[in-house]
């Protein structure tokens, strides 16, 4: 098994980290200083992009002036529809920590982090390809020093109004909204299908197993 | 620094793969088993999706013929608009090394996992945000092991043409073409622009220097 055999120092750490991910919507108010979020600024920037044009935009919102402004429309969007449409197709848990994060617990994060895409740099039908991977990286290095994080688009439903918040020129548009901060409470889990539903060899329908029976 | 007072096991192993991975474009026809494979898809599916609905679908192919179709299908998105739209955007070692993927590299891989996104499971609209941070897990945990991977949107220009290959029913997309296989030479770093040119402090155009002066 090559895999195995060539594994390398540190390999089994980032399937942890990869594995403890999880969405975090409520937070303390204990602060994140900057040198962390530069920290996970970084791991960001290392993502692969279309071209290698990194168009990816990160605003760091700490004003809570602004925080709050961004939790209006997150609530917003919630309550205006995305909670009708969500209804039902969620899990009565997974809505409740839903409606918790998008009515105020996303916006109680002491950072903001709003992410962006570049179209100068990309063209717009890249910009999810591009940006998302680094949002990824975000997420995954909050979780591996234990911060909480969460990847949310709830905000960018009114993207002129949450462009206009953070001063994004017409050009750039943003695609995500990431908080930080230290989780309230113990996360669980995360409650995932296996990959033997998602996984086909060779052509769709037919399960790929990976070598096991 | 409340980050690095929390530093946990591994998280300097996470910094470190984020920091090394880097798209690779010519492999060795040294295998990857099914195990390691599905390793990474099960890192994959750790990933973050809208209302965690999970709409992933990867095709994990070997078959040779098939490869070398996705292959025509990149070659041909190439040659037949992309090279000349990269041509004085990229330098000529990224144009060079491009285009050693697109006419052959990648589709000499091993493995190639198509993936693609369920519509029956996730709005449209959503899609690139529910699958992109898992092909990032997958690149990641690639990297983790000592492997090349590259994330590629080139044979999803012909979508209906790759879709067919693999037998994707209509309602799901092919968003990325993700290589996996054993780099055929020492990949030297990425190239990245500093974090303070893409980060900003509270609004867009006051860089955020994250506590550096």
């Amino acid at each position: 098994m090559p895999g195995a055999e060539r594994d390398i120092e540190g390999s089994a750490a980032f399937f942890e980290v990869a594995a403890r991910q999880r969405a975090c919507r409520e937070y303390t108010d204990e602060p994140v200083d900057d040198p962390t979020v530069r920290r996970l600024l970084e791991a960001a920037t290392r993502a692969p992009s279309a071209e290698n044009t990194q168009p990816w935009v990160f605003v760091v919102v700490r004003d809570p002036q602004r925080r709050a402004a961004i939790g209006e429309l997150t609530r917003r969007a919630w309550t205006q529809g995305a909670r009708q449409f969500s209804e039902g197709r969620l899990t009565p848990d997974l809505l409740a920590d839903v409606e918790v994060g998008a009515l105020g617990g996303i916006a109680a994060a002491p950072v903001l982090v709003v992410v962006a895409g570049d179209t100068r740099l990309a063209l717009e039908v890249v910009l999810g390809a591009s940006i998302y991977p680094a949002v990824q990286n975000l997420l995954l290095g909050a979780t591996a020093l234990g911060l909480g994080s969460a990847l949310t688009t709830l905000p960018t439903v009114a993207g002129r109004e949450l462009a206009d918040l953070v001063g994004l020129p017409p050009e750039v548009k943003a695609l995500a909204v990431v908080p930080l901060g230290w989780p309230a409470r113990r996360l669980g889990p995360s409650r995932r299908a296996p990959v033997a539903d998602k996984a086909h060899a060779e052509v769709f329908g037919v399960p790929f197993t990976g070598g096991e029976a």
